[in-house]
Parts: structure tokens; sequence; C-alpha cells
């Protein structure tokens, strides 16, 4: 797993989202759902100073209510200053009402934390169809924002999961030309235990100042290269969020190309690990799957490939039984919409446990099924294709189809 | 499941796919896998006359040899006299070497039929990445041939089968106004025991004059509402084949614009009911999905939102569990890609045990889940989803996701 740190410039530091200067958080457990959780369920993310803001939502018509807020928020280009996420209840199809609880929820965390409304970004992942327990996460609220502390953002990582086995955070920290910045992420992923729940939350900080318009190209180019290229089980959540938020309290922006080039990459690197840590903790998942192509026609095709390959609801099955089946790596190749030759396609199965070159030239190698079974007996696995078309080239990322999955999304919601 | 027979000028008969006069068929076990399967994996259809005949192929870009050859032997427009159809090897992903093979089954059933080679058609399904045992088949077609019968279309439609639990035929006779034509059906789906198996076949036979040009379009018209809009997994097979052979033989054709309607009507009845039933014998399904989507700005839109819903791996595995996850429902039409406004959405589920309304006016309804598992415990399930945009409607099948299928497919190949 761990981010490939060889592009020199940053390094891991502790701390999480609340590693770069002048953030904070807390989180409680406030019984969102009535079954109690025994984790905490509400968390606060805060910032000392204004910050900059990007942020990208679920592209699902079928949006949650804070997501619809959100939107509207973002569009504004006011800065923000602090954000609230449950778990357990995702405010989505909940109409009208949704939209009030939503406002209720920011109206009274910005009260606690001497803010005006729109600085303070409601989010809400878990049950869908549920009405928020507004009263309960209002009390929330005013156990967390006295308790607010630079210690905490592992606890805020741990209350947005839902059903995730472990939780999501790092942080960096960043040589630019004027100094050093820091960067901390936290991300939930979709684990679904309790139907219903099925979101990707992503919050990364830094104390980095940067313009909103840059921290928007910035964090859509980084998306764009992973959570674009993750899939679990195909179904896009309603409640899908990134928000990348720079409060500029190290005093060190981007001044020069290198800056922003730098900056740009560690960006991409955290979503990119975020992404794996997601796909690798998918429900019920055994494996992550890395799928790299290469020598499509262009970059369009090989994210086509790519993506289709890590979706493949039959080859997820096949790596979860470990068996090499390259018939179904290039059949999902192969309808994926993109420009695709097979003809003289290439195949490749790799692991920590080895190499197994499964199809070569067009067809299939006579291989070591042994040795395949053993590549597959790894957690990582990494499916290479390589066509001769071009120098289009993606990686995807997703996990194995297990009974397990099965079992957790058919269990009865109540 | 049954077709539905209220659209009057057409009604069942015996026969299967040699119901229609002149054709006849014959099928043998040849033990195209190693592995002895007990059951027939060979089938011949002829026809004592030649056929004007329409194919839609799979639009995998790796497909199979055969469906090369196929796809240029049917451009040419010649009259077919007969296919060829195994079971048990897909001869995909085999190269040159696969086409060679392809053509020497042609050939040598073309010979000993007193064919000319561009009169057979040759079919392949099975485990991909293996060469075909021509031999062996060669042995098979040298039995068979003598031995073609108008009784043994049952024999052909279990022959093509390879993990299918049911063998899927059908015929029907039809009053024309010129006088009595039959129809013939056999298909095969995607029941995939043995990994790399997933294909849809699909014979249609006539002995109605039709010209080729006609029944390219009905053919084409009713695959677009049948198997275009079933999903078993999502995974497009390498072979997918639907070919429709009419050889004249009653001596009746499409005199006028009600006879082309009839005509047409019942092979879309045919398609849907086929696309139904290998939807039904989905690999490890144990619920048969209909969704049915109404009120969307156009049918283009409500067939997105029918199939995503179908496809749902989420909501395929509610139903498996028996929860009527209707959040799911939602967050599949969401994310269908339609142009879908859900904040008015009614939705319902439906079965012989009764019928819920999960969602009304945009959220979520108060419904008995009691009586909502009652439903879903049928193994026939409808689900119903209302907008308020148009007048756009669709329906599509597909079944549950069940711990049996990652069973099945994870299973090692050899």
């Amino acid at each position: 797993m761990g981010t490939n740190a060889k592009s020199s410039g940053f390094s891991h530091i502790d701390g999480g989202v609340t590693a770069p200067r002048g953030f904070t958080a807390g989180a409680v457990d406030v019984g969102v759902k009535s079954r109690k959780s025994h984790k905490p369920d509400l968390a606060v993310l805060y910032s000392e100073r204004p910050c900059s803001c990007a942020a990208l939502f679920t592209t699902n018509r079928f949006c949650a209510a804070p997501v619809t807020l959100g939107r509207e928020l973002l569009k504004t280009g006011t800065p923000l200053r602090a954000v609230v996420i449950n778990s357990g209840n995702a405010n989505a199809g909940t109409g009208e009402r949704g939209l009030r609880d939503a406002k209720a929820v920011q109206a009274e965390a910005a009260r606690l934390l001497g803010l005006r409304e729109d600085e303070a970004l409601v989010c809400s992942t878990g049950v869908i169809g549920e009405y928020l327990p507004v009263e309960k996460i209002l009390g929330g609220l005013a156990r967390i924002v006295p308790e607010l502390s630079p210690d905490k953002g592992s606890d805020a990582a741990w209350a947005i999961c839902t059903t995730d086995r472990v939780r999501k955070e790092d942080s960096y920290e960043l040589r630019l030309s004027g100094g050093t910045v820091r960067v901390g992420a936290m991300a939930k992923g979709s684990g679904m235990i309790h139907p219903n729940m099925a979101t990707m939350l992503l919050y990364l900080t830094t104390d980095a100042e940067v313009s909103r318009e840059e921290l928007h190209r910035v964090l859509a180019a980084a998306v764009d290269k992973s959570f674009h290229l993750c899939t679990v089980d195909g179904d896009t959540s309603t409640n899908d969020t990134a928000v990348l938020l720079a409060n500029g309290a190290s005093g060190v922006g981007l001044a020069n190309e290198a800056d922003r080039a730098a900056f740009a990459e560690l960006i991409e690197t955290v979503c990119i690990d975020m992404a794996k840590r997601i796909a690798s903790d998918g429900e019920g998942a055994t494996h992550l799957i890395e799928v790299q192509a290469y020598g499509l026609p262009t970059e369009r095709d090989a994210r086509l490939v790519a993506r289709s390959i890590a979706g493949s609801t039959l080859f997820k099955a096949a790596v979860c039984g470990r068996d090499a089946n390259w018939g179904r790596i290039m059949a999902a190749a192969g309808y994926s919409g993109a420009d695709v030759d097979p003809s003289h396609a290439d195949c490749l199965i790799r692991s920590a446990a080895g190499e197994v070159q499964v199809m070569a030239d067009g067809f299939g190698a006579d291989f070591d099924e042994a040795l395949a079974t053993q590549v597959l007996s790894e957690h990582d696995v990494t499916v290479i294709v390589r066509f001769h078309q071009g120098d289009g080239e993606a990686t995807a990322w997703g996990c194995d189809l297990t009974r397990e999955y099965v079992r957790l999304n058919g269990d009865y919601r109540t």
C-alpha cells in the first residue's frame, strides 16, 4: 500500500487531517443510528483562519440534501471555516425536510463556532431515505465544539466511517520554495455492511496559501487520476464529496511553476493512495486489484479499458477464486467502449509472489497455473494489459467480488 | 414466465426450433471438454430449403473466431442452409488458428450436408482461450448428419447450453392473411459454472417467406426491446449471437402491413420471453427482476433508467436478501446517465404476493416491511419507477446477485 515517496519533495508526518497548522477537529458518538455503533459518528473539522476551498460532488441525480446545499454554498466562493460530517444517515431521499435538517445543522454549528452560516459545510453518509436525527446531532455539536483540538484528526477520520474496516488518513510535509507546508487527508470508503450506505468522502487540508481557482484545478486533476479510476461495485453514491481546504496558516504560497507542480503532485499522490485504500477496503474485499493499461490509441481509451477490467463482475469473482482468468480480462477490455485491438495484446498478472504472462501477441500463453494461483493469493494484485496502438496509458483500481459482499448487501436494513 | 398470448394472432405449439416446416436438427455428445458433461455439446440445425437470414453479433472487440467468420458470411447475403453450434469451447482468443478451426468445421459440415461452404454458419460457446478440439467436432458431425430429424429440436436446444439449468426453447403458430406460419426458438443464457463461459445465443426459425431485409429489421427491433434490456452481470460476451432463419417452406409470406406487424410482434414476444428466461436462469439467480420505468422525457432515458436499476450490483444483492431497498433503486436511476428528476418520483415493488409502494412523491413512503419481505420472497419480482417528466417508458430484466454466483465464478477453471 503506502504512498510512493520517491518523488522527493514530500514526506509522511503524523496528525492526519489536523496536521496542517491552524486546523482542529473533534468527534463524538451521538447514536445517529438508534442501534449503538460504539464508534463516534459525528465529526467537526475546524480552521482557525478562513479557508479557500474546492469541492467536487457526486454526479448522481438522486443526490443527498447536504450535497444540494454544499453545491450551492461552494458556488458562492465564500471562504469556509468548518465542516460538519455525520455518518449513519445519508439525509438522501428526504425531500424539503432533508434540506431544512441540513440547514439546521449548519446554523447550529455556525452559532456554536461564532461563524456566519455560509462558513460551515455539512456532509452526511449512511442510510438513504430516513430523516436525519437533528436533535441528536445538535446535541453532539454542543459537546464537540468546546473540545476541538489539533490532536483529534484521527477521531474525526474514524467518525466519518460507516462500515469501513479501517480508518483512512494520512499527512505529509512538502518543501516549497518559500518554506514548508503540510497536507492532511481523511477518507471514507464504500463499506456497506448496513445496506444503503455507499459513499466516498474525502477531506484534504493544507496550510499552504492557495487560491480557490488553483485548488479547484489541482483537486479536479487529482480526482480524475484517482477516484474516477476507482471502483468497488459500480454504484455511484448519492453523497460522494471531495473537499480541499487551504487556510494559508503556513504563510507559504505557491510562488512559481515548480511549487505548483509539487503541490499538484502531492495532492494527486494522496488521492491515489486514498483511492487504493478505499478499493482495498471495499466491502467483503480480499484483494486490491490494480489494472494498468498501456499502448491504447488515447489516454481516454486506456482509462476505459483499465476501468472496465477493474469493474468486471466476472473478473472480480475470478480474482476472489484466485483464477488467472485472462479471457475475462480481455472480454472486459473488448466491451469497454474503447478503440481496442486485441489481436496482438499481451497480458500479465503480477504480485509480490511473482509474475505470469497469461496472454501473448493476441492469444493465450502457456503459463504455470500453480504459479498463477500463488500470484493471485497475495492481497495486492496487478493486472497489466499492453496493446500496440499508441501511447495512451492509465491505471485503475478495484477489489474482488466475494460471497461476503453479497451477504453484507443482502442483509435486511433494520 | 410464459409468453403473453393475449395478442391474439399466435399460439404455442410443440417442437421448438424444428417446429417450422422444413427444419431438422441433431445433437451428440462429442466431449468438447475432456471432462464428460453427460449432455450433448454439438448441434446442427438444418433447413431443407435455402433460408434468408438475419444475424446480430456481439459488439465486444475481443470477439470469437466464429463471430468474425459469421459476420463476414452474413455480409454476403447468401442464403443459409445449416448452423453448427458447439458448447464447451468458445474458440475465442485463439488467433489465426481459431479462424482456421472454425473454417474446418464449416467445410466439413458443408461436405457432409452437400452444401456450399458459405451455406453453413458456425457458432461456439464455452471456455475462452483454448483451441477448439476440431477432430472431435468433425467426428461428431459425421454422427449427427445422417440422423437429422424434425424431432430433435429439443436435443439441439440442450446441446447449445453450457451451465444453463434449463433448456430454453419454444414454438408458435401465427395466422397471417395467406395462411399459417410457424416460428421456433432456442436460446442459451449466461450460466457460468465453469468460468470463462458467458454467452447469449439465440436461434429463431420460421417457415414464413420473408426477405433478408425484413428479417433484419424485425430481428434488430426485437433484440432492442429484449436482449439489449436484459442483464445478468454486465459482462458482454465474446460470442453473443442472434440468428433468424426463414426458409419459406410454408409458402406463406408477409402480404401486407398487418402481416408484417403480426410477424414482428411475434418475434418481439419470443425475444422478450427468451430474454426473461435467460435472466431468470442467470448464474446463481434466485429471482427474476423486471424493472418498468415510466414518465421519463424520452424512451432512451427510460431504457437507461430501467437497465441501470436491473444491473445495479447493490440492488441485485438487496433483492437476494429480500430487502425493499428503494434507496438503491433511486440511486441507480440517478447515476444512469438519463435525464431524471427524482424529486417527485414514485416507486413500487410488486409480485404475486402483493404490492408495496416504497417511495412516493420523491421520498420514502411508510410501508409495511413484513409485506415487502413477502413480496420479495416470490421468484418473479417487478420494480416500477414512475417519474413525471414525459412519456418515455421501458422495461428491463435482470436477476439477483447471490453468493452462489460468486462461488460459481470464483471456481478454478480446470
